[in-house]
């Protein structure tokens, strides 16, 4: 099978992609799995760090609005096209017309060029626990209404909207996973207003400090990317019927407050690397993710099989094995 | 003030357009009531039947896509548009791409136009009913997700999460009516799977036979034109505080079976006028009508002091005083 994923050299893409290298197959929806024969990955850049060389592997470089780039990018051959290309919260609140055109019209190109094929690939998208905020109950149920309180989550929305409409008509086989929020990410903090849920148990592991600007019973919704990295491969051998008309699927996650999180750094490394993290309370921080839902109660992500982090231990020791080589400074 | 109303040529536009010429003013937020000075009436073309000449009025004609055509209809003076222009459910799922052009593209466009006025307008749109549908509680709660399950339904969904994102960014003053079905519409049967619950209302009323294709207890969701224009009044005077974060409302209705229709009819016009009623079964019409939802418990819009019709009797009287010039058939 042939598969496409763009933002392919994203954090989850790139992931996702060397997952789809080491095992070499996606499952179907009959219980089998089918081969990976080529894999190819879309961005604005190429991949950092770069992706060792693959035979199956390609990586293109393009516009995700662009008819042109698009409409060669799915050819004919293409079974199943993950589209993960996105501009982030921070950056589509601060630029309204860049977060349409690439969340919005990005997406409605990709699955043009996806109903053009006339064979309804699999359309695997991202959404995310942004289509929520404002005015919600204390628990978000499978059935509560979208209230997204930024311009990124209005556009996943109005997206998962898109995708089930397209899937309706037959053009795409859509399966979207509304994801929570993913921790702990590697790299560096950045200006999102979550960097700080990562940021507390990655920078102390690594031996530098650490900032916390929300309270310590500040309530976060997770799941580790090896969990996310899953689902995107789960979903693929999910067949729709078993999805049901409304392919939006919240994916179950685990519920965790500073503390916990910081509790569990503590049982896996020590009160030494738990003591760099500094507190420094934000107002401004903290009345944005005081808006965000916390608990939620994923019934038809479970009864699918979505599998969330067993708790923050796990996801800890999962960001140490994969992204510290397994060790950590203590 | 200045007011422009797109698809102002149709059922509810023609309606408001005239109610509006007649009352002379809107209400304001402050509990006063704005003299409209102008009001531009947008459509594909001339009402039929011509409206009234009036100073205050005029009438143009063009492509609701069309930047060039909106970007003229939508000058710096004007304080309130109203975005009705849309394709009909029937329609827009017969042509997907004419669909997504009007419904969502022509939605867009007029709401980038008032945001190019940097002035805010206030700007009211029809929503409607369709954005519900497959997987349903009994009751459809305020905060009950959105499940359409028409091209036409998932337009209007994803226009309702536009203009909410749109007031929140400070471009328009937006505010949503998710309507009833409206009954009962004039004119004549057409193609949608709804044009019965018109139907046996208005053609017996006037000496002709009509076609029930759905059994006698099924129900439905309905509001008269009367208040449908109403509550587009209503809605102007409305204060963003008082509205909230999430401007699409779901305007109250009442529930009616069949039978409660035509024994309303009875009550009205008389067993000879429903006897003019015929039952021919249609299993197409009736899976169709069955998906639809039925009960509602809106409680936004009865606290925002939307009113709905006191039932089948009201509605069906208003629409003899209305389109029948007071007079029917017995």
């Amino acid at each position: 099978m042939r598969v496409v994923v763009t933002g392919g050299c994203g954090f989850i893409g790139r992931r996702l992609a060397l997952k789809l290298l080491e095992q070499g197959a996606l499952p179907n929806p009959s219980g089998g799995m089918d081969e990976i024969e080529s894999l190819v990955l879309f961005d604005i850049g190429e991949p950092t760090p770069p992706i060792p060389p693959d035979p199956r592997l390609s990586i293109v470089t393009g516009d995700i609005c662009s008819d042109v780039d698009i409409g060669a990018l799915i050819g004919p051959s293409v079974d199943v096209v993950y589209h993960f290309a996105a501009v982030v919260s921070s950056g589509a609140e601060a630029d309204f017309d860049l977060g349409m055109r690439v969340n919005f019209d990005g997406a409605r190109t990709v699955l043009e060029a996806c109903r053009k094929l006339e064979t309804g690939p699999r359309f695997i998208f991202s959404s995310s626990v942004a289509a929520y905020g404002g005015d919600m109950p204390s628990v978000i149920e499978d059935g509560t209404a979208m209230t997204p309180q930024t311009s990124y989550g209005s556009q996943k929305a109005m997206c998962e909207l898109l995708v089930n409409d397209y899937t309706r008509k037959g053009f795409v086989d859509g399966r979207t996973l509304r994801l929570p929020t993913v921790v702990v990410r590697p790299g560096k903090p950045n200006k999102a207003a979550s960097t700080w849920a990562s940021s507390i148990i990655r920078e102390p592991l690594q031996g530098q400090e650490a900032v916390c600007p929300v309270a310590a019973d500040q309530a976060m919704w997770c799941l580790s990317p090896r969990r996310v990295v899953d689902a995107f491969i789960r979903a693929v051998g999910l067949s729709g019927e078993t999805i049901g008309a409304n392919r939006a699927i919240a994916i179950p996650g685990t519920t965790h407050t500073v503390r916990e999180m910081l509790d569990a750094l503590a049982s896996v490394a020590g009160d030494s690397v738990v003591a760099r993290v500094r507190w420094e309370p934000d107002a401004d921080i903290q009345a944005i993710v005081s808006g965000w839902p916390t608990h939620f109660n994923p019934v038809r992500g479970a009864a699918l099989g979505f599998s969330h982090d067993s708790g923050m231990v796990e996801i800890i020791e999962a960001f140490i094995e994969d992204e510290l080589g397994g060790s950590f400074i203590s």
